[in-house]
């Protein structure tokens, strides 16, 4: 077989090393890291960040999209002895949507047998917390949200009556799962997944969408922005496909991304019926669920709680029903006159994800698609249904988390995280935006920032992406970019704001660079080094400006760092207690300034 | 004199038509609005939204900058009787940094003799209000904070507090001036503008900064970043700049410009020294300060704030003073270990202010610029002080804001505003983002329209905008582009949240378009139109796809609004109430679906 390799990005990030750090109970455990190295006249280590971005930023790694990446987990599912090797479910034409010939995506080039968890055997992450056992995962997970911080880091911030704990134990990550209030997305046939969690007392993660469309995009951009995605920091990665060759290029991602892979399987059943919503059936969905686990999707967005009865709920609202899989059920159950098979057949969905570890990812069907629809009968009508169902999956030994909104004005975001706590029992919570605004399209990933960071805030565990194309076309490699660097920042200032321990230092490892005037430093410790670079380029391209202790924008008589240096210097030379007494005047408006002791230059 | 008339963005916006809105106690008040048009298919009128952008959109205005505006308010203001012409002070070299021959920018062609208040009157709106008069700047006001809703529009949203009435009366515009609460910025020496309010009770106003500093920029992409930025949506716009030429550039902008222009004068200041902090006097910065009066600036910003004893506060910061203004200041009192020259003075400056009506922006001069110093000693103790500067210019008739910061993580947003209320008697704030993470460097508009969009929300009257380059370099047009529309959102997103009656139309109507795919609709309904249908076209870019009942993102067979049509055929068929009796089931978990009145198309 002659299948190019085809381009994708690797290498490190400037001024970044890629370090493992080895678990201790599971000495096999080796946890990805980044360390940004700054200035020798910093006199600082270097700064270690949670790193998404897999074997590829890596130097020493092979990297070969047709070999798939190393099963790191491969080991572990085994030494557990509670899976088995099967044939597995044969590939059908269906699958790829009967595309034949050149048009058919070409296989992936490695067949490998599928595993399922012997007869009776829960194989979840779940199953294994609620016994008291502390997986590999788990430690991964422990060692890889610490990132190196001290044990009893400073701590600030309102968490909303969260339990974030000073520092991350493996027992923690184990009770936060057996309690339900986290998730690790795993499923057992996808081997090559670096673990990491989804919970409300964890670092606040992102999902990046891709996947072809009948319109347009191909199998290499997918494996191409998958990468991309989470070179820039994307935690999960949903493929949305919705056209032909769905099934192989489902194995291409999946085979190649350290990162859990979510899916709708509705978009590919449907596929399956030509596209005929009312055409659907249990056995299409059922063989679709199945085809997907043993590729080793890590979860599934299922849209169980659409039901019958509340589809009228919809019908005056200003946008109707925008989520597609929602409306697919919502036609499926009116042209039927049927309850939803999905919600019928809960129970018997549970049991093929125990089978595989595959998550639940609870779908909104009925999220509001504008202000006006925002916390309404129905979408309230169908999260306290997703409650209802997140029980049944839980008493399956299922891991779950909650899909939200979607439209919805800032001042009723929290009113969506409060009852999404309460109705689902703290099961984590998944939202897209919100955006909280609808008239700015060519800029949603800004309007549903703003509702991002808040309801990240607030005790949402992972943020859906929302690219600059949203609503307007399908987002290409930059648009994957801002889209993920735009939810990295709305979920660092959730975790700043929620007082993760430690979640500060790469804050003041970059303003320190600021005040010292090292520029390289400053564009090293960014979330985009490139771009910050070459924005402080497109004014100053010199080189010696890189050094220079001024900026293009105030130049440098008027340069206030540079003045705060020269005040710095000045309360050094006299002692600020010198100085504080000095300058004491007593205004009655004011408290005297206190007494401080002498400066550390660089502190 | 051959001054070319430099190239300016002209025009209206898409499917928008100028009209304007006749007072009725002043009927010589005509305040300008945009109305957007709709597809006849949707049955709606066209939609009326607030218009920043002056003459400049009106295609039946002559423009030509080298005549300046036309004086609208010159009528009102003399009307009063209670100015004088003088000849005004005369120009000295140093205004435009001792520049000669061809480096000088062009002096402005029209010259005209500066107004001032007579002997003893206080010209302030604020005089005005307290006096219990009504004038043409506040029946402009309240005509176009109304934008034509319905006296009783539906409410929604949580103001925490302030007190936003149904419909923005005269009456209620001179009531909220005169207890403090809004300003009105409005120079009697620029009579161009079009009056605005900046006030907690009113709609969000957002501000764009602009300059030509020592390294780089001219003065004709000055004055058409000045148009750009209010074709966008700035309310007012800062001329920060600190090069040479600020004289006359300023005097460009100033007779350009429909909206309030602000400055820092301490910038003109610094430069007549050259740029040596120590050497600045109260006589050179009182001299620059009528000097910009003159010219007509509507809003000094003023550091008087930062006083001697505050210095040594900052010294353990990790980004010590991060404002231009402050820092000058910081150093002067620490060089002349004595008082700030504009806290002692501050009575004489608000004795030149009240002469012209420039309102005060009283300075943050120790905003934190990073994370690490939000909300400490040196900010809070400012802040009290220029609350005690609040009620000095009170008493002298003078219009006050406030500044506030800066780098702010979520959870500290809150305190800076209801702080700051306390503080300053209810005085205007006007924030610069915050910034809500430190590392984000070349998206930091969107760092901080997510704390824009927080503070707004909680009680900030104006957003000072900060564009992608911040901390990197200065904006060219499309950054300015990016900073405007950013902060829109955060400004819109901040009404919606407040509950601004009929802020929500826009949404709604967007909305509608979006849900009967009139494509052609959304993106005119946008708030940046050209990127909506550009985003669109680069998937989709045949004329026929802007009918299409799809878009690229599902394409035609998993359009969910597509199928929440045929939903609401089908309801409409059957008619909701047998409908809703049909789906009822009771769920013991549910309400049972409300029987609904039959639908409406297009609702």
């Amino acid at each position: 077989m002659n299948i190019p390799n085809p381009k994708i990005t690797t290498g490190g990030l400037p001024a970044s090393r890629k370090i493992y750090v080895e678990g201790t109970l599971h000495p096999n455990v080796r946890v990805p890291m980044r360390e940004i190295s700054v200035h020798p006249t910093a006199g600082e280590s270097p700064l270690p960040v949670y790193d998404s971005s897999g074997p590829y930023t890596d130097p020493d790694a092979q990297i070969d999209i047709r070999k798939g990446l190393p099963q790191l987990r491969r080991a572990w599912i085994e030494a557990r002895s509670d899976v088995e090797e099967y044939d597995g479910r044969e590939i059908k034409p269906e699958d790829n949507g009967f595309v034949e010939g050149d048009r058919l995506t070409p296989e992936f080039p490695v067949n490998s047998r599928p595993l399922r968890g012997k007869e009776g055997k829960a194989v979840t992450q779940l199953a294994y917390a609620r016994a008291g056992i502390v997986t590999p995962e788990m430690e991964f997970i422990a060692i890889r949200e610490n990132q190196l911080r001290e044990a009893i880091a400073p701590r600030d911030g309102n968490d909303w009556g969260a339990n974030i704990p000073d520092y991350v134990t493996p027992e923690f990550v184990r009770d936060e799962v057996a309690a339900g209030r986290a998730i690790i997305p795993a499923n057992i046939n996808h081997p090559e997944t670096e673990p990491m969690i989804i919970g409300r007392n964890f670092l606040v993660k992102i999902n990046a969408n891709m996947g072809t469309s009948a319109v347009t995009s191909s199998m290499e951009e997918e494996v191409d922005k998958m990468v991309w995605s989470i070179r820039w920091g994307a935690d999960t990665v949903m493929d949305l496909s919705t056209g032909r060759n769905i099934h192989n290029t489902r194995e291409w991602i999946i085979r190649n991304s350290p990162v859990p892979i979510g899916t709708v399987p509705m978009y590919q059943a449907l596929e399956k019926v030509n596209g005929i919503a009312e055409d659907l059936t249990w056995e299409v969905f059922r063989d679709t669920l199945i085809e997907q686990a043993e590729q080793g999707v890590d979860y599934f967005t299922i849209h169980a709680g659409v039901r019958l009865h509340m589809v009228p709920l919809t019908a005056k609202r200003v946008t109707g029903i925008v989520s597609r899989g929602g409306s697919i059920m919502a036609k499926w159950c009116l042209h039927h006159h049927r309850e939803s098979f999905l919600y019928e057949h809960f129970d018997e969905i549970c049991d093929i994800c125990r089978q595989y570890d595959v998550a639940f990812s609870l779908g909104d069907g009925l999220r509001p698609g504008s202000i006006a629809d925002a916390n309404d009968e129905a979408q309230f009508a169908e999260l306290e249904t997703l409650g209802e169902l997140t029980k049944i999956a839980w008493a399956k030994d299922c891991q779950v988390m909650i899909e939200g909104p979607g439209h919805v004005a800032m001042h009723k975001i929290k009113e969506n995280m409060d009852k999404q706590l309460e109705c689902c029992d703290e099961a984590p919570f998944y939202t897209l935006g919100p955006l909280t605004t609808d008239i700015a399209p060519g800029y949603d990933h800004i309007t549903s920032g703003i509702g991002a960071a808040m309801i990240g805030w607030f005790g949402c565990a992972m943020l859906c992406y929302v690219t600059p194309k949203e609503h307007l076309g399908l987002p290409d490699r930059d648009d994957v970019k801002t889209g993920v660097i735009t939810y990295k920042i709305a979920a660092h200032a959730a975790d700043l704001a929620k007082g993760i321990p430690g979640a500060q230092r790469r804050d003041d490892a970059i303003s320190r660079a600021r005040f010292e005037f090292r520029w390289e430093d400053q564009f090293n410790l960014a979330l985009d080094p490139e771009t910050a670079r070459d924005f402080h380029d497109q004014t100053l391209p010199k080189q010696a400006h890189k050094v220079a202790h001024f900026c293009s924008m105030c130049g440098p008589k008027f340069c206030s760092m540079r003045i705060s240096h020269d005040i710095r210097a000045e309360a050094q030379k006299e002692g600020m207690a010198v100085m504080a007494a000095k300058f004491r005047e007593g205004g009655e408006l004011y408290m005297p300034a206190e007494a401080k002791p002498e400066l550390e230059p660089g502190e």
